[in-house]
C-alpha cells in the first residue's frame, strides 16, 4: 500500500474522515488515493485560511478532528491566523502539510521553508514523517495528540516521496487521554468558601458553556447565590430557548471588570483568568477585581461540567433547584427605518430558526446585535476566540459540515469578512445550508474606538486607513462572483423581507446589511 | 516625541517613506502618527498577504525598502506566504509588527502569540524592541538590515505601549553595506576556462537580469560563445525592446536539463546551482548536468553585473564586440476563434505598451504566453520567485506604487488569484495603472501534469479536487465587487478589443479571459 492511502486508512479507521484541503505538488498522491478511500469526505478551499477556520468550526460542534491537507510552508503559513484562533478554541485538529521529497530537501528549491517552524506557531505535536513505513504509526499518534486533553492542532509533515513508495499497513487505533474527574479535595474548599457566604463568582469556559454545564452551573446559582459568568472566548455557548444565561463578560475592561466588581472569589472552570483583550494606557491588563481570591476548579484538560456536579452535589441542591431563566419576550421590531445593528439584532431575535448555530465575528456591532439574542429560540455561538480575523466564514463552512441538519448563521462584519472571502466558493460548492450576513458600515469602525482608547487621534490622514468606503465593497457582487445568491438591504423593512424569504429555502444565501 | 513618530521619522530618514498596512488596536499609534509625518505614505490593504506582497513588488522595481505595517503574529502569519516570495527574492522590506504592551504580555490573551517565531519563518532579522528609547535605533538598525546585500525581509517588533511612550529622537542614517566586488583571482580563473574553449555557460540571476548586466552577457555570449541562461526565479527581468535574451530555464526538469546538456563548466552570477522546482520519482533534483563543473562568480551579495564586466575586459572584447539580438517580428494575430493562452501572448506581444511591467503568475498558461513576448517592446517581468501562489496581484500594487509613470500588466491564472484578490481594491483605492489580465481555464491545471509526473492518478473523486467549475468564478463580478471595472472575453476578437479599449485609459481595469 502506498504511503498516501495508508496515511487516509490511518486517520478514517482513527475517526478524521473529513479533509478541507488546498493541495499542492506534494500532496497529489493524498489527493489521488481519495478514490482508494471513498470513507474519506474531501472539501476543496480556494484559500488555506478557510481550510483551517473550517476545521476549527467543525471541532467546535463535534469535539473531534477534521483533517486538513496544505501545501509546504507557504500554504501552512496561510492557513496560520485561523489555527491560531483553533489553538485559543482547543479544537482537535489534524494538520496535514505535505514537504518537498527527501532528497529535494538539501536544495535550497523555491518553495523550500522550514516547516516546522511555521507549523510550531499554533501546535505543540509537530512531527515530519521520518520512513514511510512510520507513516500509519504517526498518522494514529496525531489523531491521538489532536485530542489530547483539551484538544490542539496537530501537524504531520509528510515528505512527497514517503506518500509515492510502499509504506507499512495503516497505523491502528491510537489510544485517547480523557479528560480528567474532578478533584474531590478542591471541590470541598470550594464549596465551603461557597457555605460561608463570600461574593463568590464562576467563570465558565471551555465545555462548561454547553448544556450539561448551563444547567448544572444554573442549578449552582439558584441553590446557592453564587453569581455565573461565562467566558468572553469560549469555544462554543449553548444559548436561547431558555437556557441558563451566565452573563458573557464584555469586550471592554471597564465594562468586564465592572460586572465582575465586588467578588471576593473567582472559580475558574475550564478557563484562565480573565484579562483584557488588549492592553491600554493606565489600565491593569487583569480583569480580576483587586483582593478577589482566585481558584481553578478544573483546568481546560478537565471535565468541567462533572466538577460543577461535585460541586453542586457537595454544596447542597438546596430548595429551589433548578431555576431555569424565563425566556422573555423577544424585542420589538423596529419598522422602515435605516437599518442599524439593534434593528438586525430585533430580527433574528424574532427569526432565528431553532437549533441554529450562529458563527460571529461581527466586530464593532456584536454587543448591539447579540444582546436580543438571549429572548431567541436555542442556538450555539461560536464566538472570536483567538482574535485572528477572519474566522466567522470559515468557521462556518465547518459547522454547516459538521451539522448537516442544522441551519448556520453567520454574522460578519465587512471588515473581517475581506479576510477569507473564499469561504463562499466551498460554501457554494457543497450547497452548505449557510446564511450569511454582512455588517457593512464601510469602516474599520472598532479602530475608532481602539484609537481613542490607546491615547491616539485620527487626523484626516489617519482616518484614512480605518475609512473602507474608497472604493465601496459590493457584496452582492462579492458573493456572486463566488456562487452564492445575495442581496442587499438598506432598511430595516428591506432586511425582514430577504431574511423571512431566506429562511424558507436552505443556503448559502447572503445579505448585505449596509447599516454605515 | 512619541515612539510611533520617532518610528515614522527614523524610516522616513532612511528612505522609506512608503508604508503598505493592515493596522489593529496595537498600531493605532503608528497610525495616528502619520498625520504628524507626512512624507511617509500609507496604503491601506485589506488582507495581509496583499501587504507583503506588494512592498515585494515595490521593493524589486526600486531596490530599496518598503514598510509593510502588520497586526500581531496572526497577521503577521497571513503575510508570511508573500514574505517567502520577497525573502526569495531577496527584496528588502522592513517588516513592522505590533505586540501587545509589555505588562499585556504575561496574561494569556487572546491575541498573545510567538511573535519572533512567526518572523523567523521569513526574516533573518528579527528584533523586538526593548525600551522605548531603543525605537529609532532599532528602526534604523532594521532598514540597515533590510539592505544588507543581498537584501532581506527585516522585522521590528514594536509592543504598544512603546508607541504611545515618550521616546528618544529619531535614529540617524544606518550604515548600508555594498554590494561586493568582483574576486579578481576568481574572474582570471574563469576567464581562462572560457579561453580553453570548453563548453561553458553562465547562469544569471538577481540584478545581471537587468540592462548593464544583460549588455555585458551579451557581449561576453558574442565575444567568446559562453552559453547564457538565465534563472528561472529571479525577482525582475529587462526583457523585449530588442534586448540580449539569455534562455530562461524552463520549469519542467527535463526541458531545463536539456537546456543545460553538453555543458562542461556552469559559471553562477548572482544565483545558486539550478534546481528542479519540485522532486519527482527517479529524476534527480539537481539540474547540472552530470560531470559539468560549477563555479560561483558572484553570489548573490555581490554585484554580478561588475563581475560580468570585469571577466568581459579578462577574455577580450572580441572582434565582435557587442551584437545584441534582432527584435524579430512581432507573431501573427489569431482571428475570431476560441481564447487560448497563445492567443493572448500574441496579442500582448504586439500590443504591449513600451516600457510596462508585467508581473506573472499565470502557472499552467505561462509558458505559451511568455515565448511570444520576445519580441515585445521593452518590459520588465516580475516572475515567480518563492513559489507561494497569491503573488502576481500584490507585486503589481507594489510595482505600480513604485513606478506610477508605468503601466503594470499583471497575468494571473484564476485558480492563483484566488489567494490575494483583495489586491484589486487597493489598486481601486489608489488608482492605479494596472492591468489584470485573468487566464481562468476555471482548474488547477498544472495539478493535471504534477499529478500524472508524480505517479498518482486522478479517478473521479481526485479529480474533483482540481476542478473550478462547480461554481464557475464570475471575475467580473468580483472585480467590479473591489472597485476595478471589469469585463470577459470569450474569443481572441473580444480580448483583442477590450485589450486596445482599455490601453488608451489609465487603470486599474481587469479582463477576464476565458480559455477553458
Amino acid at each position: 500500500m502506498r504511503g498516501a492511502e495508508c496515511l487516509l486508512r490511518t486517520l478514517v479507521a482513527n475517526g478524521v474522515d473529513t479533509c478541507f484541503m488546498n493541495p499542492g505538488t506534494s500532496e497529489m498522491q493524498f489527493v489521488s488515493a481519495l478514490d482508494q478511500v471513498p470513507a474519506m469526505r474531501a472539501l476543496l478551499c480556494l484559500f488555506e485560511g478557510v481550510c483551517s477556520g473550517a476545521a476549527d468550526g467543525y471541532a467546535r460542534m463535534l469535539r473531534r478532528p477534521a483533517a486538513t491537507l496544505l501545501h509546504l510552508g507557504p500554504g501552512l503559513g496561510n492557513g496560520l491566523a485561523n489555527f491560531h484562533n483553533a489553538r485559543k478554541a482547543h479544537s482537535p485538529i489534524v494538520s496535514i502539510v505535505g514537504q518537498h521529497t527527501t532528497q529535494h530537501l538539501r536544495f535550497d528549491a523555491p518553495l523550500s521553508a522550514d516547516i516546522e517552524a511555521f507549523a510550531r506557531t499554533v501546535s505543540e505535536h509537530v512531527r515530519t514523517v521520518a520512513r514511510a513505513e512510520d507513516l500509519g504509526g504517526d498518522a494514529a499518534a496525531a489523531v491521538a495528540a489532536a485530542c489530547d486533553p483539551p484538544g490542539q492542532v496537530a501537524t504531520l509533515i509528510v515528505p512527497a516521496d514517503f506518500s509515492w513508495s510502499e509504506a507499512g499497513p495503516p497505523g491502528g487505533l491510537a489510544p485517547r487521554a480523557r479528560f480528567a474527574g474532578p478533584d474531590r479535595c478542591l471541590v470541598r474548599e470550594i464549596a465551603s468558601l461557597v457555605h460561608r457566604g463570600g461574593s463568590v463568582g464562576l467563570l465558565l469556559g471551555g465545555s462548561t458553556l454547553l448544556d450539561r454545564g448551563l444547567e448544572t452551573a444554573g442549578r449552582l446559582a439558584a441553590a446557592t447565590g453564587v453569581r455565573v459568568f461565562a467566558s468572553r472566548y469560549g469555544a462554543r455557548l449553548a444559548c436561547g430557548g431558555g437556557r441558563f444565561a451566565p452573563l458573557r463578560l464584555p469586550y471592554f475592561p471597564e465594562a468586564a471588570a465592572s460586572a465582575l466588581a465586588g467578588l471576593e472569589h473567582l472559580v475558574l472552570v475550564e478557563c484562565n483568568a480573565p484579562v483584557s483583550f488588549f492592553g491600554y494606557p493606565g489600565r491593569p491588563s487583569s480583569l480580576v477585581p483587586e483582593g478577589c481570591a482566585v481558584h481553578m476548579l478544573a483546568p481546560a484538560e478537565a471535565d468541567g461540567a462533572q466538577a460543577l456536579a461535585a460541586l453542586l452535589e457537595e454544596c447542597g441542591r438546596g430548595p429551589g433547584a433548578h431555576d431555569p431563566q424565563p425566556k422573555g419576550s423577544p424585542p420589538e421590531l423596529t419598522s422602515g427605518v435605516e437599518l442599524t445593528p439593534d434593528a438586525v439584532g430585533r430580527t433574528l431575535a424574532r427569526f432565528l430558526p431553532d437549533d441554529a448555530i450562529v458563527s460571529e465575528e461581527l466586530v464593532s456591532s456584536g454587543a448591539a446585535v447579540l444582546r436580543h439574542l438571549e429572548a431567541a429560540p436555542h442556538f450555539d455561538l461560536l464566538p472570536v476566540t483567538g482574535g485572528s480575523i477572519g474566522q466567522a466564514l470559515p468557521v462556518a463552512v465547518g459547522a454547516a459540515v459538521a451539522c448537516p441538519g442544522r441551519k448556520v448563521i453567520a454574522l460578519e462584519a465587512d471588515g473581517s469578512s475581506m479576510y477569507t472571502p473564499q469561504s463562499l466558493w466551498t460554501m457554494a460548492r457543497e450547497r452548505l445550508d449557510v446564511m450569511i450576513v454582512i455588517l457593512a458600515n464601510r469602516r474599520y469602525r472598532i479602530l475608532d474606538i481602539e484609537m481613542e482608547r490607546t491615547g491616539g487621534s485620527a487626523g484626516p490622514r489617519a482616518n484614512e486607513m480605518l475609512d473602507l468606503r474608497h472604493p465601496e465593497l459590493d457584496w452582492v457582487k462579492l458573493s456572486e462572483g463566488m456562487g452564492v445568491e445575495a442581496t442587499r438591504a438598506n432598511t430595516t423593512d428591506e432586511f425582514l423581507a430577504q431574511w423571512t424569504e431566506a429562511m424558507k429555502r436552505p443556503g448559502p444565501r447572503l445579505i448585505e446589511a449596509v447599516t454605515a
